[in-house]
């Protein structure tokens, strides 16, 4: 049985449908990936995410070895059982967080919290990158960490996830051709080390993906994914830097799955971090089989819900004053746990105000239905062969779940 | 239709069951009443609570009226509308609230926070207590605010809730027999006008309890319950200080019963703010309908959880580090949410450590899944008659939910 069962293509664009095959079951692709950051869906539970229509969630490997650290879940029965989630997880390697550590963000600097450069100059939290692996200290106990490639690996294999991410450094946008050059090729002597402990090590019911860096820069990015995708590793992942806006992300993305397509077409790909609605459609249509990203939960804790509305970015805010009198749910024939139960607009104003758990709950539960449901729209037109217009419509604004059945 | 309809009366005690026939639905007595202090159970939906059982919840007066305020309340369709309960609700006065911003409370006199004596010198948020009604200062704005019985009755009207009960000063354990009595007096003053009001007024749906206070001075209590017993208000709450400890708080309750059962046996009960696992027993023995208390789902949101061990007063801290390691659940055998999905103690130690929102809702559940089957317990068992029998085995440790079908 192959990794990736292909299923369907889109005629018009690299998009397919198709099951990946994991220990813990199937994977129904082009699929979102919600966060369970920490061992938990942040004021959900297992049950309920799997009822909203996902396979799968992802660990995160960086958090869960500081803390409750990963000998104790494998002490506890590995992840699965630890958070009672029995579908397959994803597990990231940790170089995400413990780069971001040092790097900061785009975001970060786009708001001048650092200036542009080489990052020669580590923030206090990273002690030292090395050809070994990164030194840091922990954001829970002050105390000195280390995390090499084979680190990663093993807590990843304690952690027992179906997917294992290899370490990598997570260029981020600022840093120079140069160092990006450099890193890249770092990242791939860490591939290597993590591809050998992997077949050193049993790790029954794991497989272990790549990942594609290289930044922005189309040569370096091009040959990192060949690279990366002729390695024995049966999936890759794209990370790193994609750009300073959403044309040069789909840029770089499409430079990546471009090579995929040519060196390694039968390998599922992933795409790091990236969840935006428009992102998504574009992401399909370049041939992403899986994405995770904090969007849907991180903006429901705030008070942001999804809307279809492509003019606001797909969201509206429930703080705002002007919702205090909004007698409506959150969406027009919404399916989801809150709008399906009536709760108002103005309900949710009044809870985020007031503090109030279910607040958050309720929103992160609406937004993360909203994804499950477009997610399914898109596999159902891939399916038909009609995603072209299927992505169309949401990017006119088209509410999803009612596309596929339409379409079809 | 009578108010109350008493169905089975323990041949032992006072106990006694059967339904209260309310606007919204009925209320299986005696029941527990979950709190939804400002319009949401804490962490948790509607549904969920009316699926552990639950007939009932309670609002509270005083923090609805300062924010959203009674009028949006009313606007957006009624409290139960707003917050998607179609179940019975019970409202609160705002007594309690107003004044514990005053006298504070027993626990503030026992860990040193206030000087007992005759509450003379107010602090800081309550600016004056009068005939008329008590000015206050806002804890959201800071503002100035008044409530008089009038403005209590107005506000519950407004927010609609099928049972409501009378503005009362709810004097704490440590004022003087002297201050109880002036106090209680304008209680009945302050009822007459809640009556009066509640008259005047359509207020369809709504019924309106009286309370008593009285202190814990016999005479004093005995008086105020056959006092506003014989009142028009078709249901007594019992209020105010119940004694400084388990012992005397019984006595206090069952000098109310006392009288209840010789004035006015067919009137509802209400006690007010108790809920321990102890006192739910005695007080069902008392002859109670009616419960409400923060206790399950506060303690549940600081990770302790309610287990049938009555050497540690029903509960274990899951915060402990003991609990780290523990590879089972709450309670073995617990049909609860948390326990029937396999979380263990590990898991919800490790994610209240990580401040994680899922813990303080799974425990919530946990504790309030114990309560309800507890109440039907006990239910059970005074239709049956085997109360006496139920009642020690709780108190011996035996877990809820199965003693009533053993005993049936």
């Amino acid at each position: 049985m192959a990794l990736l069962d292909v299923q369907h293509r889109d005629p018009g664009s690299l998009a397919r449908t198709g099951v990946l095959n994991l220990a813990h079951g199937q994977v129904r692709t082009p699929a979102f990936v919600p966060l369970a950051t920490k061992g938990t869906i942040k004021g959900l539970e297992p049950r309920e995410v799997a009822a909203l229509g996902y396979d799968m969630v992802l660990g995160n490997t960086f958090h869960l070895f500081l803390a409750p650290g990963e000998e104790l879940v494998r002490e506890l029965g590995g992840l699965h059982e630890f958070m009672r989630w029995q579908a397959p997880i994803i597990t990231d390697s940790g170089g995400f967080q413990v780069f971001s550590m040092g790097h900061g963000t785009v975001a970060d600097e786009i708001k001048g919290r650092r200036a542009p450069g080489n990052p020669t100059e580590r923030s206090g939290a990273i002690l030292g990158i090395e050809e070994e692996g990164v030194r840091f200290r922990s954001y829970i106990d002050g105390g000195e960490r280390f995390m090499a490639p084979e680190t990663s690996m093993e807590v990843q294999a304690a952690l027992g996830s179906d997917i294992a991410l290899a370490f990598d450094e997570c260029t981020p946008f600022h840093v120079t051709r140069e160092y990006t050059e450099r890193s890249t090729e770092r990242t791939h002597r860490w591939l290597d080390r993590c591809i050998a402990w992997h077949e050193q090590h049993p790790t029954p019911g794991q497989v272990l993906y790549s990942i594609s860096q290289g930044g922005v820069y189309e040569d370096l990015r091009r040959a990192a994914t060949r690279h990366v995708a002729q390695t024995t590793a049966p999936g890759v992942a794209i990370g790193g830097s994609l750009g300073a806006d959403k044309p040069q992300m789909y840029e770089v993305v499409s430079w990546a799955t471009d090579e995929l397509e040519k060196v390694a077409p039968e390998k599922p790909r992933h795409l790091l971090g990236i969840g935006e609605i428009d992102d998504l459609v574009r992401g399909v249509e370049l041939g992403i089989d899986t994405f995770d990203c904090a969007m849907p939960t991180r903006i429901g804790r705030h008070g942001m819900a999804l809307v279809p509305d492509p003019a606001r970015r797909w969201r509206i805010d429930l703080t705002k004053g002007r919702m205090k009198h909004v007698n409506e749910p959150i969406m027009d024939d919404c399916p989801c746990p809150a709008c399906s139960e009536g709760f108002t607009r103005a309900y949710l104003h009044y809870l985020f105000g007031a503090h109030e758990l279910t607040a958050l709950r309720l929103v992160t539960l609406h937004n993360l239905s909203f994804i499950a449901r477009l997610m399914a729209d898109l596999r159902a037109a891939v399916a038909t062969g009609t995603l072209a217009e299927v992505a169309a419509a949401v990017r006119a604004g088209a509410a999803p779940g009612a596309l596929a059945s339409a379409a079809a």
